[in-house]
């Protein structure tokens, strides 16, 4: 059994009832990951819809209050339809003490294992070798706490994107890397969950350090990925009034796109303090 | 009054439920537009909440079936949590026969008037000036069904991104243009959800000129849009196993990004058939 599917698991206690146990490793400091409750919840909204729709499509999460690391949790899921191509459920994860954490809107379906793009847009983002890439540690240079995440995804970053562990952030709001699970587990449409949410924040290498709680997260998984390790790219757009979003992308190990998120989190950056500055004009990032 | 007030107008008849009628006016073909639908869900949700959480900040749904354009609905809003910075809620909307149609979740709260962006990282689209524009008009060109909404959005399109409507689509993925409403209304948060759904699905320039269904639809919006028209842009990223996503951006009359969106949705292409092909290698789009 693979730590991704240990830490996932979840039991049925009644019709659209589950519970399960939060694995602590799949944490940064005392919060479990979002990409991980996603994935969780995702698992138990999956196993009540049955072998019919298998694979999430679309999965849309509000994060209401962070469970602890570790802790013990309830999963309701309530279907809301079933089509011909896919199927609606809602999923709710709530704490021990009946408060609720997570709640998301899922649509699943089928992912054809012969399908080939018809169209594609947007082309996988370089990054030198793995090798040449930078191993994220549990506990990174500086920091007051562990990224216990580190433990079991096995990231490899991009160095020329890595000033800001330097104490040098070049003002470019992008990360970007490579990831696999750690136990050589293969992706999967319900791990890659895990993947849109497993980077550094953009928010570093504009100087910004801090904290980034995600208030929505949106994937969408676009294919089964191939074996092998996944290229992830991640990318700010606005900081703003309190806010920031990030838009991922996760291309497989044939090049291909496999999956797509957004999400909206906090900020709270003091007054009077500049985000760093970027490359000059007409610079290529 | 102006339309988009009226369109969106719902009554409260108990605790969380509320009624309305979808406007015919905000509509293509026989089907309601899917911003349009999450404008009306979303002002039942912002309705509920009350004055503490006036602003949409992010929105997540998902289409189950669609209701009939100039349909009665119901509305039902569940609040999940209240907190100091934001509250979220579940909004559902039925239709009269008891049929739900469209689910999502809401976190709302109150975007600063005096916000200024920390760090901006995506300049506004450049775009003709609008009288160098194609208005876009209700029955296009060669269409077999009308296009109501552009009845009261106002759409001038870019000329550079519309060889799909000569039957000469480009292969650029990409559709971007200028848009108000068309009775003088500023946008507003809610308005803007509207915005982000509006344009032509960016499969046309593919040369798919068929209907693109949305399953799932998230928007951010960012900041209080400054009166005048909006830019907006929206591209698609990867088309296959019938799905398309769509990404879609706003900026206001000051070049400032106030809202963000996201939407997979279902394409159903014949066998054999290829997309338009596109620019040669190195041409900048």
């Amino acid at each position: 059994v693979y730590e991704f599917d240990r830490a996932t698991d979840v039991s049925a206690v009644a019709p659209g009832r589950y519970r399960g146990s939060l694995d602590p490793a799949w944490a940064i400091a005392d919060k479990p990951n979002g990409g991980y409750l996603l994935a969780v919840l995702t698992r138990a909204a999956i196993t009540e819809l049955g072998p019919a729709y298998p694979h999430p499509l679309a999965v849309s999460a509000h994060f209401l209050s962070a469970p602890e690391r570790g802790a013990d949790v309830e999963l309701s899921v309530e279907p809301l339809r079933s089509g011909r191509r896919a199927a609606q459920t809602r999923a709710t994860l709530w704490a021990a003490d009946g408060t609720r954490c997570v709640e998301e809107l899922v649509t699943a379906g089928t992912l054809s294992p012969t399908a080939d793009p018809w169209w594609a847009g947007l082309p996988p983002v370089e990054l030198p070798a793995p090798e040449e890439c930078v191993l994220m540690p549990v506990r990174p240079p500086n920091a007051r706490f562990d990224v216990h995440l580190m433990g079991v995804v096995e990231e490899r970053l991009d160095p020329s994107r890595l000033s800001f562990t330097l104490g040098e952030p070049d003002g470019i709001a992008e990360v970007r890397g490579w990831a696999r699970l750690a136990d050589g587990r293969d992706w999967d449409p319900l791990s890659l969950l895990v993947a849109i949410d497993a980077l550094p924040p953009a928010t570093f290498p504009l100087g910004w350090m801090g904290w980034v709680p995600t208030i929505e997260l949106t994937a969408y998984v676009r294919a089964l990925p191939a074996p092998g390790p996944v290229r992830v790219r991640q990318r700010a757009r606005l900081v703003e009034d309190g806010w920031v979003d990030e838009l991922c992308e996760v291309w497989d190990s044939r090049g291909r796109l496999v999956a797509q998120a957004t999400q909206l989190a906090g900020v709270r950056i003091p007054e009077g303090r500049a985000p760093a500055a970027g490359p000059p004009a007409g610079a290529s990032p």
